[in-house]
């Protein structure tokens, strides 16, 4: 590591971060001491490692601690929950700018105030070849209980939050987090299910399906593409599905709710755009695929997901996204 | 990453874990989703990095797993606490071997399942040059609360479990993490202030004093020695203060509880040796140690960490023992 030690780097966050009521015991003690009114809790992990999540040619420290909670701040948002508590576990290599540690905790810290969510624990190491950040959020459901993958019944309309692709042109080291934009909606509609986007949209409409044990008809037309900032020779289409790393939110939410949510538009500053629809796995005809780069999860048989195109043309969607995630 | 996927791990981890009734969502959604009787939670986390805690080629895969989960449960274990769900980040580096990852996780949720732990999330990820292990676990504090570094009173008397030193010539990958042991201790006797033994007995006293606020002496002729294992010219004392990873607890107690403790051995197998005791910061006589290497925590003034020779003679103990943890 570098010269700053590791008992300075935790004395360090220690001295900065916020400690709210419900942390009895924070940084400091051999665990951190958690109090709580709610009996339920939400619990998630994500890793980054430089050379596969990011290069530091390319991003700040800071940036890569933004991200590193705000992937795990997405994961909580697409339960419509409430984040709360959070442990970081860091690897810096020997060798590196003394700045690089307090930067890289500086954006975790960053991002973890901006959602009033409190460091409470931590470890620091040295890593011979790499920065690696874990990153472990706690947090609540909100009043209405956490909103599952797997509550999506035939027939309920799929919409998704904000505009996807593009993302790793940059966007992914900025994004916010949708946990507001989730308990809103949560609160006002009546989420059978939900996901964030994180391995791209037809990875990620595959999770659900399987979950829930529905088929799933996208409807290109209706994909709110980002703007392309990029010129790869991929059409802004694939870059929606196969991207990943959006961080929208990704939902059902019954028939008879559709309409009124896609005119209220209830989200400020974000849109929220209907892009297909659940369905009895019998219902669609074609081909089904029974195999999908990334691997079909073992045990869930039936990912069907299907994309209609302009010419109302259905055909079988592979899940082109990576997948990371458990 | 290995042939076998990241999904296909995922899959395989979560068809084999615990699932007991505190999990409602388990592996496989966004976030866990827990539920407890308990109102007040123990967090805390530790990551393991290849070259640097581990090297491959002088133990197993499944030895690395255990003890990624081992450290973790030595931590609360010294709060006296009862542990119940754990999240697992790996880091894979491409190439190795496809047993490698499930090995790994295999050790992980061995060390899990002996100590009633449910795996309830987690990520796996490439990792381009080495293995790394980050293991979040969640518990609670038994029926006393939980046993913080912070209590000790002047006049306690310092207990150890088992034997320290020579952890680093092998028992540090095959200990058993003393949770029974602390609470069987804690429902017995007021333990004042707990920590396990990870940076070394000097280093560790040196916790326990510091967050206390007292000044402790201890007994060099009342160490409880391991077995010298390895012939390096440094004696078995150095061994036990500054070598680190015995996993074993040190604790104080009120004086009058002392001669009781020492005389039942209450712990099946594993002795509890009385080593020291704490004192007023103004009640011993000598210099007081400003710096030690590994640097002593900012703002914490007063380590007084005291050693008393065969001869009587006190003289102040540095911490000699490298500093790791939060």
């Amino acid at each position: 590591m570098s010269k700053l030690s590791e008992v300075e780097l935790i004395d360090w966050l220690r001295g900065r971060v916020a400690q709210p009521s419900s942390v009895a015991v924070g940084i400091g003690d051999d665990t951190a001491v958690l109090r709580a009114s709610d009996r339920e809790w939400l619990a998630t992990v994500d890793m980054l490692v430089e050379g596969v999540h990011f290069d530091l040619a390319r991003c700040t420290p800071h940036q890569v601690g933004r991200k590193a909670m705000g992937v795990n701040l997405s994961d909580i948002a697409a339960m419509a929950g409430q984040p709360t508590h959070a442990l970081v576990a860091i690897g810096i290599p020997p060798g590196r700018p003394e700045s690089l540690a307090t930067e890289l905790l500086g954006g975790i810290d960053a991002m973890a105030r901006s959602f009033d969510v409190a460091i409470v624990g931590g470890d620091t190491n040295g890593s011979p070849s790499g920065v690696v950040v874990s990153v472990t959020l706690l947090g609540h459901p909100t009043g209405r209980g956490p909103v599952l993958r797997s509550g999506a019944r035939p027939g309920d309309v799929l919409f998704v939050t904000g505009r996807l692709g593009y993302s790793l042109a940059g966007r992914h080291f900025d994004f916010r987090p949708r946990v507001n934009e989730g308990q809103l909606l949560h609160a006002r509609y009546d989420l059978h299910a939900m996901i964030d986007v994180s391995d791209g949209l037809a990875a990620d409409v595959r999770h659900l399906a399987e979950e829930s044990r529905c088929a799933v008809v996208v409807d290109e037309r209706r994909i709110p593409f980002a703007e392309p900032v990029i010129s790869d020779g991929r059409s802004p289409l694939h870059h929606a599905l196969a991207d990943g790393e959006d961080f929208e939110l990704l939902f059902g939410v019954p028939p008879d709710q559709a309409a009124d949510l896609e005119a209220s538009q209830p989200l400020l500053g974000v849109s929220v755009t209907r892009v297909g629809e659940f369905l009895e796995p019998t219902a669609v005809h074609g081909t089904i695929p029974t195999s999908a780069p990334g691997g079909v999860s073992a045990g869930v048989e039936s990912g069907l997901v299907f994309l209609r195109d302009a010419n109302g043309t259905i055909r079988p969607l592979e899940a082109r996204g990576f997948v990371h995630e458990w």
